[in-house]
């Protein structure tokens, strides 16, 4: 079966079920099962089971999940069986805390370029890495082979950097700004919006009257 | 119909079509069709229709969805129509950056008060927002009726400080801390974490060869 064949939904999951499956092997724990898997993350027991099931046959009736192995298979499934580079663009607020992010490296990622446009902040350093212009990023990037990029950058410019970036050998943007980017098929966008979620759980609210 | 039988899937995509509609009304659109608003989303224009149709009829054949009308509409059923106060956890980088974000206040949302437990932190402001030793969090979520906290904490303590919110009458909890927390029924929990985006991309990356 090719992977294609996958429903994107599915490997939506298959990171939520990592970060488990790692703290549960923090805790300790050898085995564990669909339902107490599905209990820590609110997805049915039937769910979890359908969805590895797609992978392999990584469970056994009656004892589970062995919490090692379904780990290493995950990781590899999931391709963090290795360090991918990563570029950030923009070194503002959040930017820059993405370049000190510790949570990154140990999860299969590390932060190697940041760029900026900004003159005051070119040539500095942040987590050790060097604040680079901007106008230099294309040649950075295809030179060093990066296939990831983190854009924090103004909303007005992102479509604009987006395309620079793709044109230079990035595949996958994890978009901080707060605007849709229009891509080609096969380049992989994700976006990160607070007000986004935020505004999913105000549906379910009940405003306080004053 | 009352508004629970809407499925959440479909609550989740009204605000990336509130962001989009946003957009549209600034470049200057009055009207969009549902085939327009899909393109931009990646989103088919029947889902959309779909999605839209169950909260009533925004939308006319041939002339498509009058912008200034349909984001009223929007806004009203995610209850952005008032501006919720908003209660930060955790002054580090992503608290900081939480706090002097600019793209709350439009869209619905205030940070109106900031905890750390770190001395060093406590009583300085940032964005004119002082923050506030951790230990009067209950006390002061309470006082005001703070419903929703964004909680940018480190891991470990983030399920402790999660129980302490929700004592204090928080309902939504957007999280930026590495774990899954667990919430009782009623409590909704929306997580920001970069690592599960990047390694939901890299399942569909192709590794290079080096």
């Amino acid at each position: 079966m090719g992977r294609t064949a996958i429903p994107d939904i599915v490997v939506s999951r298959l990171p939520l079920y990592l970060r488990a499956i790692n703290r549960m092997e923090e805790e300790g724990l050898e085995y564990i099962s669909s339902h107490e898997l599905g209990a820590r993350l609110g997805i049915s027991a039937a769910q979890i089971r359908k969805d590895l099931s797609q992978f392999g046959e990584f469970g056994k009736q009656g004892t589970g999940y062995h919490i090692p192995f379904l780990k290493k298979q995950l990781i590899r499934i999931l391709k963090v069986d290795r360090v991918w580079d990563v570029a950030v663009i923009g070194a503002g607020d959040v930017g820059s805390a993405l370049a000190r992010y510790q949570g990154f490296r140990e999860h299969g990622f590390r932060v190697v370029m940041l760029f900026d446009s900004d003159p005051a902040k070119i040539g500095h350093t942040i987590n050790d890495i060097e604040v680079q212009d901007v106008a230099q990023m294309e040649a950075r990037i295809t030179e060093a082979g990066i296939q990831i990029a983190m854009l924090a950058v103004p909303a007005p410019v992102a479509q604009e950097i987006a395309d620079k970036l793709i044109a230079a050998g990035v595949r996958a943007i994890l978009n901080y700004a707060p605007v849709n980017l229009a891509v080609r098929e096969g380049i992989r966008v994700e976006h990160i919006d607070p007000v986004i979620h935020l505004q999913h759980m105000t549906y379910y609210l009940m405003p306080r009257e004053d």
